[in-house]
């Protein structure tokens, strides 16, 4: 059996996927122990919200399950769903799309890797990159290129604030040097550090796009207008260079796989050929089902009453156990606090590998997610130096009672490799 | 904006699509006129069929929404819907397969396009094609391909039987000869001709495969074990050599896209890494509901009793139709009736042609399609000839009423275009 380059490139799981399956093989060999996965992409299970989409997706059933399961759809989308977003980005952001500007795919991701094989990689007039314009971002990301190395990520300045925060900063000097781009991609709230695309920021990286006639796509997935899991709202912006992109996902209905994209419609209409000629439209079911959420802006009410608020307490709760638990006597901060569902970790010390304490915290019953999968090319030496392997993330999904023990045992393990190397360091040589 | 290679390959509709959206124009242009499409390619809407959908699909939301909607799933398939897949197989074919050999997607067209990305296209040690060892095929596998000019059709031997009807036969010899295979693809029962593949022949396209150690992938989207629309009954088959790939669509559930393949473990291996990078996993509700139908055979009796006689029906009734109404004096024939939800038409006379017959009835208000779209290349010549452009798929799904409706307008269409032609040809030179 003989693989295509774009068979090798596809076959190979990411760093995090060898990750998440070593966690799903330990669980699943010692089912017995308590394991506390801190490590988890999983939003939380929100009772009502879980209620609410259920509510919805058994009145689609009962209302049209023949005309919406039954038959073939359009490749743009379910008309009713195409309707119901353009009327309600129109209502809520004063944009003036229609129809042709939408495109609803089988998850954002699919969305993400169709836009990624269109706009990047071997070209007609020159080869051209996926760059992600500021590392850390989401893995998957990685994983969408076709072409071995085709994702390239723009590693952030670096800056700390106070004892405790540190932040990335853009690097747009650095990303406005990136002439190999065909298309730029970043999460705002970001995947795993948090952090969100300031207004000014977005408007150089447009201009920056512009000058090299590519798009910008921005993944909305923890963002506004839903599911609003960010202290900094930022609302969507309409332009001549930026797909936008959002999920279902983390509002509740991750297993439904529900993405899509508002673009202009140079950018949407060949995206609609992708989506027909590979997987033909999105299922119609769920589309229904997000139709009813949309049409009458229920779904602002579930997000306001519902999703910001659990995510904005979850995180004071993981950050003040953070706070109280770490030993102070090393230098750890977490980034600046702005969305996302999960806290991005820093020990900035000599002593500490992501790899490590992963391995150290897995004995323990504990998982984390190590962060150098969160950079490109994170074994290439460069300016951001150890950094790239001394983060971890940590998902603010799992129960409250879970993050406490397992932050107590993360600073269990932290005092132990401190206190290992502060051996190493005192024996004779 | 530029796009890539593959972005301008996959930007560009089929010529089937391009005819899809004729009608769509056509009809919504004129809504008030009474138009009979009998180009559709929806399976029939069953009332029975779609009730029991409807009730497995209520019966999974209200047992298991939030385990199955709310949250993150394998890449491989819902465990659950795996487990009753191998359950299920290894019942009805005696075969020893696991979750290893089980790939679930979002719609088997999908699969089938990563399947072709994987294992055809650039490669590294050489190019490769998708071969279809018997055109004319489902146009949807033209748009598979990546890489301009990767799907490759190979023509098969015409053998004419009695007065109306023919068949294709695999040009067994031909097909041995695409050394440029990366992989075989074909539907059997075919769309469009309806024709089965036959033991015998199916283990000789095994041996190809196997000479050339590349995967044979049979689709078998409108056969057996669901939904069963064939007269003649083939088991699938397990092979060290064999991609075999289902839908759901044909059983009913055409909106919900759900495919899954059934192949060797180096094969399926890879196949979910690439599900897991480009889309992470296919809808879940939609697999729990298959699950239930899988799990106790419920799935048989549905197609025993409504799905099968349906079509068999079906297809009795548009061919007698076809055999009272087409006017006697013209060489017209029908391919064998196999299977499939189709009738595939061939007017061998020098003054027919499918788009000419095409446009024809759509001024009468009906709809077929003109076959050249299921030939790769119909362009190009070859000794097919003009039998490339002489063959139209009429669907036996619309309601009986318009199919007769229909049949009476092509059968006086033919009875015009064949005067036109005796007028032409008795002016002097």
């Amino acid at each position: 059996m003989e693989l295509s380059r774009i068979g090798r490139q596809m076959a190979t799981p990411s760093g995090l996927r060898a990750i998440m399956d070593d966690i799903s093989t330990a669980t699943s060999a010692a089912p017995a122990l308590t394991w506390r996965n801190l490590g988890v992409g999983n939003p939380a299970a929100i009772p009502a919200v879980c209620d609410w989409w259920q509510g919805l997706a058994a009145e689609a059933l009962a209302e049209g399950f023949a005309d919406v399961s039954c038959r073939y759809g359009a490749s743009r989308g379910l008309p009713r769903l195409v309707d119901a977003i353009t009327g309600y980005f129109n209502r809520h952001y004063d944009w003036d799309i229609g129809p042709q500007n939408v495109v609803v795919g089988p998850g954002s991701q699919l969305l993400c890797f169709m836009a990624a094989a269109m706009f990047t990689g071997p070209g007609c007039v020159r080869d051209s990159k996926l760059v992600l314009p500021m590392a850390p971002d989401y893995t998957g990301y990685q994983g969408l290129s076709m072409a071995a190395g085709a994702a390239s990520g723009v590693d952030p300045l670096l800056v700390t604030e106070g004892q405790r925060t540190f932040r990335y900063d853009l690097d747009l000097a650095a990303v406005s040097k990136r002439s190999d781009a065909g298309m730029f991609l970043l999460s705002s709230p970001s995947n795993p550090a948090g952090r969100c695309l300031r207004t000014g920021e977005r408007a150089s990286l447009i201009e920056i796009a512009g000058d090299f006639r590519v798009p910008l796509m921005i993944d909305h997935a923890y963002g506004y207008p839903f599911p609003g899991i960010t202290e900094v709202p930022t609302a969507p912006v309409w332009h001549d260079h930026v797909i936008n992109s959002f999920s279902l996902s983390k509002t509740g209905l991750p297993g439904e796989r529900l993405g899509f994209v508002i673009a202009p419609e140079r950018y949407a209409t060949p995206l609609v050929s992708f989506v027909a000629n590979s997987t033909l439209h999105a299922p119609q079911l769920v589309q229904a089902t997000v139709a009813r959420a949309l049409e009458d802006d229920a779904i602002d009410a579930v997000v306001a009453a519902a999703i910001t608020p659990f995510y904005a307490e979850r995180r004071k709760y993981l950050e003040s156990h953070l706070a109280s638990a770490l030993p102070s006597g090393i230098d750890w901060r977490i980034h600046a606090s702005e969305g996302g569902m999960f806290v991005w970790l820093w020990v900035d010390e000599d002593w500490f590998e992501d790899l490590t304490v992963y391995r150290l915290l897995k004995e323990r019953g504990v998982f984390i997610v190590p962060g150098r999968h969160f950079f490109t090319d994170p074994e290439q030496d460069r300016p951001l130096g150890r950094h790239l392997r001394q983060c971890v993330r940590i998902s603010m999904t799992p129960d409250p009672e879970d993050l406490a023990v397992g932050v107590t045992l993360i600073a269990e393990a932290l005092a132990d490799m401190s206190s290992a190397a502060d051996r190493t360091a005192d024996r004779p040589n």
